[in-house]
């Protein structure tokens, strides 16, 4: 099979270039005059506040690639970025990517990669409008991605206000589970380890979810990819409040309850890469966010006075100590 | 000293922070609202043509850390990307940097990366409004940048003309010249080789060339970063003609000449990251902006009909053979 080193890099580019051409379906991005082919793309005026998010992944720290097919790769490494997207209550307009690559990989491989860009790009919208091809020792993807608001209301941590209620979107826990099972054996039945699997490799960014809660009222908002308390720390401390979170409330699906018996709590709040969006707001903007019925949450919890952090609460009604874990790459040299 | 592994992802990045905060000078970007500390940077709506490029340098690929200080690594990694959107005629507005870092690198070095940004932020505008750190065990340093038109007029790859003269702004050839000076020993005063090894190591991003360039009606252009030849060739691809040039005309500095008598040529022709301008247009055009003296730059030859391909003439008036050469990453292995 053909690899890297046996082409030019323009003729990679080129290559590249191909499958983004192939695979688009409906009509471009209205916003792009221009993508690859030139110094840099060209972007018409874009009359609305624009947010911008970078997030790279790294073999071997990120994924490993005897545990995602390339097509998943390529999806994932646009919907971590979608999702900070989701976060801000905005949709992606364009995004680009630079592929770190050893010289002895697959051409193949790289065109799938591309594929899983084209794939998330027509399930959600944003245009792969350029990138960079390197070689390195170590294979990498870093994608950065440009958004833009359409409901003026920009959803950030700092917002968090005492007497909030804290809600989640989806599900939780099962990426980080699904992960424990890529990489150790676990006995359980097929349909859930799909199901397990699928949330660690192909996640989906909650971007309709994002634009509901920013149309709807609501001010705080991240996505959870470094585990509910880490994340949720992260809320208090841009606001300057502390939270208490329920583990009876935790949306904790039965595929991750029948898999990991004893272990499910510890994937929903330690866990990382769900992808989902956490938001806080008030009693009365959350139950009108309840009553339209547009999207799928449940509370978990609620904002108070005091330092920032999260005070975790078990179904006896007491505190319970849990290690704070995390996705820290340098210190713990965690596989995130 | 400190390495990144002592200390957490965190800690880092609010030390990187502060480093930008500490060297801004001058009032901060007028559209940027929210910078680092949210999932994404927030941007208030930019009324004109955006461009965005993205260029990444690998270690052992694009430098070395024994020929260069962290602060002209951060310089120079911005700088490049600079150079292509100083090549669509636009300004930076904003960027987003991802580093891979290996966990042996000492903080002190990151921090000074960090100071070269905000040494060429001072220097040519532009904000950092965000970026990753990352795990690697390769080291590269990942930027984006956003850009702006101020006069409407994007110069393209594609509007070269038959008859259109070819221009070039400064001098070519000393950046290669100062990579081979700082891999190989060659015998010089110091003055010709300081100037040569800061060619390579902190090129200047010509981006009030390629303003005056876009308002005084030139429509082609390109940064050279992978050879005159090469990237003249790419104006000829784009534009569906042929382009001529005489090596007499080529601007190649004292220096240059002084350190290399016999290669001064070669290195004019075929190095690479001079990141000077490479332009196109009519007589009348160019004698109007010659006119004006407000940007230093060199006529080197012509657009022809003809097969996309760069016809090179020597002082004799002979046509020179010269190997293409450039900057191959994958199938010549060649440290660019």
């Amino acid at each position: 099979m053909l690899k890297v080193s046996d082409i030019s890099e323009f003729d990679l580019i080129n290559r590249l270039e191909h499958v983004l051409k192939k695979g688009a379906t409906g009509i471009p991005g209205s916003y792009i005059e221009t993508a690859i082919g030139d110094d840099a793309a060209v972007i018409l005026p874009i009359n609305s506040t624009q947010v911008v998010t970078t997030d790279t992944m790294v073999e071997d720290v990120h994924f490993k690639c005897d545990t995602t097919t390339m097509v998943e790769l390529g999806w994932k490494a646009i919907a971590v970025n979608y999702s900070d997207i989701a976060a801000m209550g905005c949709l992606p307009i364009y995004s680009v990517i630079t592929l770190g690559l050893k010289p002895d990989q697959f051409v193949q491989d790289i065109e799938d990669i591309y594929k899983g860009f084209t794939k998330i790009s027509n399930s959600y919208g944003g245009e792969v409008v350029g990138g960079d091809v390197v070689k390195s020792d170590t294979f990498f993807i870093s994608v950065t991605v440009v958004g833009q608001s359409s409901s003026g209301n920009i959803l950030k941590r700092n917002n968090a206000k005492v007497g909030d209620l804290i809600g989640i979107t989806g599900h939780i826990g099962c990426s980080s589970a699904g992960l424990e099972v890529l990489q150790y054996s676990n006995p359980m039945d097929m349909e859930t380890q799909k199901h397990l699997i699928k949330a660690h490799n192909t996640p989906k960014p909650k971007l309709h979810d994002g634009q509901i809660l920013a149309s709807h009222g609501i001010k705080t908002a991240m996505d959870i990819s470094d585990g509910l308390i880490n994340d949720l720390k992260k809320i208090c401390e841009s606001s300057g409040v502390g939270a208490q979170i329920k583990t009876q409330d935790l949306p904790i699906d039965e595929h991750l309850k029948r898999a990991f018996p004893e272990r499910h709590l510890e994937f929903a709040v330690s866990g990382g890469e769900d992808y989902e969006l956490l938001f806080t707001g008030s009693e009365e903007t959350i139950r009108s966010l309840k009553d339209q019925l547009k999207i799928e949450f449940n509370l978990i919890g609620s904002i108070h006075e005091g330092d920032p952090k999260v005070t975790v609460i078990d179904s006896e009604g007491a505190i319970l100590d849990i290690n704070e874990g995390g996705w820290d790459h340098f210190s713990s040299g965690k596989v995130t």
